[in-house]
């Protein structure tokens, strides 16, 4: 099966594109049953031949690529932008390493969650099975077309793709290397599918295709995920958004302070888990060592008018409005608040947290235990960086994610959340009572 | 905090719908705070509290009752409805013993899902918490309003119920005495409230109240469902619709296949494990038996036309046509196809399937291996009746409902799926490298 033409060509014309994304997803659905039976040694095979390759036909991704930048620099896409677009010979590497770390992971498939033999006998168990399709709607990064199908394939799901139009001709690339990849290993090359010849109104046919498509995944900006969020009729798991706020107690050790505030701060600014608020004990004596570690590395201060108050000579801020209470920077950027208690400071996280992580620094038993208990975020730490809500950070091997919602999968997702699960009961002739 | 006075009167005036039902959310988030630190004889203790007051009570909940039955009758109601919306002593006590039931139950909170001490020497865990506020939209079944009162409490989560309006003063005595139970032994009760006041309205600003409402539960008929699941922008747990399939291979056993069917088809029709479609092998020589003990059991089939022909002396049987095999009739009827081979089998199970639960009665190993790895349903079962799909029969306890979906949670649902989970990390001032 070819993949459709690349432009707006098919939208053009009087193609059905709702019915054509469904006949996508029944050919997924059909691959998918395939791969739900390959085992490990099988998907393993799959991943490193991909990696290889990806690594032949460096030469034609590379030029697919150089014709997205083209575009984007005619279009006057900024240098953020290109850089995110841009695939280098070291980049295709750190791909190929991906898949070669994937394929090292065991197998959630299969995995016996539970089980017991019942008093009449009976045999049951609950198994991790995949989830059969899976989608994902992403921007311009061409990278997550290779993360997302290799996770999909080790985890025995089907995958079908909306990537930017601004990657379009790399991750049309991309596809091919992928599917003549699949076909090659004997395993069914509509396993990885992409509507991103249908344009945005592919998008939408893949958010309503409840039934055919088992979960949908968006991966990018705060716009993108809300727009999946609100207009999916596909479950969603919402991803990424993380205003992160770290309290130092009024017992925070000076250095631990500065040095979890530093790595949380400038470590690698624009991730989910950086911190964007540090809420300070007004009885604490650290601001002026954090104010000028942070300033030193080129962090912009916006601070409330007590913060302000307290700085060190030579610290620089500005003041803060609501605006920065409720930002996520993702960049050297930090606001700062003085709260007169643990109890103002979890009020403020309650505000204004997206639920990601939240950070105590503190030497107090009892104020850690609350801040563990009364904190409702996917991640809760004590005496630690925020950085390390993650999912190879945390032991999870692969990193699908970072769930913000509260259904199915909460905080890192590894590929046991590309999974779904099965009772299977075995008996002898039993019937119920 | 009073409930919202019975009938539409709010939503004739200018009350803004949505903005009071954002408000109860939020009443109910603060609740919710509380209920997720309350430990497990606390709860314990308001579950049984509300059994003696709905037994204390008794007399005023059937005067409300008979009013919503007397509005049925004069309303033209069917006896079945009439049936589901009537409360009784005894249906009453059965309220109370499910309520004990529930108090004698593990605390699904604060189990540790897993954990380890990483390299860095961070400890890590992922504990079982409240989702926090959970909602439920139901048909006139006055009993869920206690039942998902009483689940919804165990598990640590403030619950926003929308009733049918057939039982809403039914559900409005419950309501008050849910609260003023909750409010007596300490926990707030705006744990539990209701959207009922406000009509259709309300429920629709239910479903779009994402951010405020962690998941919503429909419970009802496939309207109800559907409409839920395609108009919530709150993520929705699909429940119950169950066409469920028998395979009966050549090599069945005739009295286990007698037994099993007659089981899942007659011993409670009404029910969504209850079997609607056999599958018969050409080869089994089954059939005889299997039609005749059905009939003898007032049960109606639906054959195709290689069954029709097969079917004993004495024994009728209506055509089946499409309507037939995609139907769960929910009574005593059931439809009836022979096939060639398991493949068959498996490919008309896959065409009209629901993903509820499907079973196989067969000797043959391989042919029950490979009916265990390709059929995608929430359960699937070898030699046992489908009435088992149950979360009391298979050990879960407490059944919230049963899961047709595959994010968060397939099959039954005990109390362990009303809660999510927090990442905790602790260290004494790692950073990432």
């Amino acid at each position: 099966m070819e993949s459709p033409a690349l432009g707006s060509a098919a939208a053009d014309t009087a193609v059905d594109v709702e019915a054509a994304v469904n006949a996508m997803g029944d050919r997924a659905r059909a691959a998918s049953r395939v791969l739900a039976r390959a085992n490990r040694a099988w998907k393993d095979r799959a991943l490193r031949a991909i990696g290889a390759a990806l690594k032949a036909n460096e030469a034609q991704v590379l030029a697919a690529n150089a014709k997205d930048l083209e575009a984007g620099r005619a279009n006057g896409t900024s240098t953020a932008l290109l850089d995110r677009l841009a695939l280098t010979p070291a980049r295709i590497d750190g791909l190929v390493d991906a898949l070669e770390t994937l394929a090292g992971l065991p197998d959630p498939v299969g995995n016996v969650v539970r089980g017991q033999t019942l008093p009449n006998g009976l045999r049951v168990r609950q198994v991790n099975v995949p989830m059969g399709v899976v989608a994902a709607i992403y921007e311009a990064r061409p990278n997550v077309t290779v993360d997302i199908a290799g996770l999909a394939l080790k985890s025995g799901n089907a995958v079908i793709l909306r990537g930017g139009s601004a990657a379009a001709h790399t991750n049309a690339a991309l596809l091919d290397i992928l599917r003549d990849t699949l076909d090659s290993v004997g395993l069914p090359a509509d396993a990885v599918q992409s509507v991103d010849a249908y344009g945005r109104e592919g998008a939408n046919a893949l958010m309503k295709a409840r039934g055919r498509v088992d979960v949908l995944i968006p991966r990018g900006g705060r716009e993108l995920i809300q727009n999946v969020v609100l207009n999916s009729t596909v479950p969603v798991i919402e991803t990424g958004e993380g205003n992160v706020h770290i309290f130092i107690d009024a017992s925070a050790d000076e250095d631990m302070a500065v040095e979890i505030l530093v790595n949380a701060k400038t470590q690698r600014p624009s991730v989910c888990n950086t911190v964007e608020t540090v809420l300070m004990h007004r009885d604490s004596t650290v601001l002026p060592a954090v104010a000028r570690a942070l300033a030193a590395r080129g962090v912009r201060l916006h601070v409330d008018g007590r913060t302000m108050a307290a700085l060190p000579d030579g610290v620089s801020a500005e003041p803060a409005t609501e605006y920065d209470w409720a930002t996520e920077y993702m960049d050297l950027e930090i606001a700062v608040a003085t709260v007169d208690s643990l109890d103002d400071a979890l009020a403020h996280i309650r505000r204004w947290t997206t639920g990601h992580t939240e950070a105590i620094i503190t030497n107090d038993l009892a104020n850690a235990e609350r801040f563990i208990a009364e904190i409702d975020s996917a991640a809760v730490m004590v005496n630690a960086s925020t950085r390390f809500t993650d999912g190879g950070e945390l032991g999870l091997g692969a990193e699908v994610g970072i769930s913000t919602q509260k259904l199915h999968a909460r905080g890192p997702m590894g590929l046991s959340e590309l999974t779904t699960t099965k009772w299977i009961v075995q008996g002898e002739g039993q019937v119920r009572g």
